[in-house]
């Protein structure tokens, strides 16, 4: 997917809430401002969002000195996330249909997100899971493709949702690699998160070798390329995988919550709603 | 007030806004945006926003050639307005204290604003008004301040709440001046639309000289200036004028609704309440 001009606000958004996680000095924030600002006639409009984003976190990180400045955030929502787990796998377990109930939990979960969706009640938000369903077709499809699938690579998203991945790759039970970003970005998922989620109990970790919030080949490692190449399906979480993912030839399935009005326009979709989008066909699905 | 960090996102959302409504040419809105980024440095965080407002209309002016987007979008917003002036005009009439409904009407008619709210329910928003009640004290002040007036001075903000405008002049009925902006700026209100929405019959209407959608008095021409020194009341409608003269020693009474998160902020309150404010007092009185 493109960068789209209404993405030029947001990503003077984003930098000022970065900068705001990473410093309290206002003059620091107004820097990071200037140096975005320099980057704008540059900005690839034929890349995908991801691939700016990581300029703009990278700006943040050189003008505060801060890495990570949502670390602390991530911790949270990875223990707030971890305190819901029981009753979630509860849920599933005694479902009418597990992996559909698994399928809207992962959905459900990829409201957490920093980038786009700051301010979030997440148990709220799982609550509210029940309400919408699945449509059929792509759900019929995720589950055909599932059958025939030996190795599953999972492209993880944020930092808590990472907990509801978990019930969805245990609810698989396929030989399954849980792909997360090379560096901390906003509150997507490291290694180190996705230890603390849990996941390394069910599935290998590595690093997609890439740094921006999304998974951009060109950026990504050799290791990564070749699980890319070889799986027979590869389960994609979030805007930020989807944006840099939308145009491939691949096994894709794309799940994930709208949460911008660009991405809605371009799913024909409405923010807030729970896509379960299968990137080898057109047709584009929703619930709420 | 000053322009907050949060403000310089918001400018490149209403720069593009702006270039749509202006051109579909997309490497034209393209060129609005770079422009307005070169202009980040040199954002003066210690002036009012609409003074950054103001140059950046003046790029999608120069970039797009169209001077003034939204002249359909005013048009319309004033004859929706006039569609309902008689109604609401009765209602004022017939209501326990009219001055009081008068205030609340034109405050909720503020609420037409295309820089800060493009999406707007008019009548929803008027049908609402009678919900939310205005504060006590802030309300007496203005009727006491009203008593004592002979002339009165009243700041213009948005084609199409003009026409509620019209029904709070014709309600006070004291001798108005009605200021609007020198040039189209947004869909802020001038001369023509002034007269397109009947304030003709009820005031005199001024251009304040100023080209920003708000009154940033060094920007101001003489004529205004001298009425805003003499007059004994002034009623200053929106968030760009109040953003402009808040910190002015004047007898001025602001009127507006709330519809940005940075306004919330400096005002203690909360994004769409209604507020009537005393500018000679510190308190700030709100109601939804």
């Amino acid at each position: 997917m493109n960068t789209y001009l209404e993405c030029i606000p947001c990503f003077f958004r984003q930098a000022l809430f970065a900068a705001r996680a990473a410093t309290r000095d206002e003059r620091q924030m107004k820097q990071v401002l200037d140096k975005v600002s320099a980057l704008v006639p540059g900005i690839p409009l034929d890349s995908p969002p991801p691939e700016t984003a990581r300029w703009i976190y990278s700006v943040v990180r050189e003008v505060t000195g801060v890495a990570d400045p949502f670390r602390a955030h991530k911790e949270e929502s990875i223990q707030k996330a971890l305190s819901l787990y029981g009753m979630c796998k509860s849920a599933v377990d005694h479902s009418e249909d597990p992996l559909r109930t698994a399928v809207r939990m992962a959905i459900a979960g990829n409201a957490i997100d920093l980038g786009a969706n700051p301010d979030l009640d997440l148990e709220g938000e799982m609550r509210n899971i029940l309400r919408g369903d699945l449509p059929e077709n792509p759900y019929q499809a995720f589950k055909r493709s599932l059958e025939g699938t030996r190795t599953l690579l999972y492209l993880g998203d944020n930092a808590g949702e990472t907990v509801f991945d978990r019930i969805l790759i245990e609810v698989m039970g396929k030989d399954t690699v849980y792909a997360v970003r090379d560096v901390p970005i906003i509150n997507d998922v490291t290694v180190e998160d996705a230890l603390k989620s849990g996941l390394g109990g069910v599935a290998r970790i590595v690093s997609s070798g890439c740094d921006a919030p999304g998974t951009i080949l060109r950026r990504c490692s050799e290791e990564f390329l070749s699980l890319f190449a070889s799986a027979d399906l590869i389960v994609s979480k979030g805007q930020g995988n989807f944006e840099s993912l939308s145009g491939e030839d691949a096994p894709i399935f794309f799940l994930l919550r709208v949460k911008c009005p660009v991405i809605a326009g371009h799913l024909g979709a409405q923010n807030g709603d729970m896509i379960l989008k299968n990137g080898r066909e057109r047709q584009i699905s929703s619930s709420v």
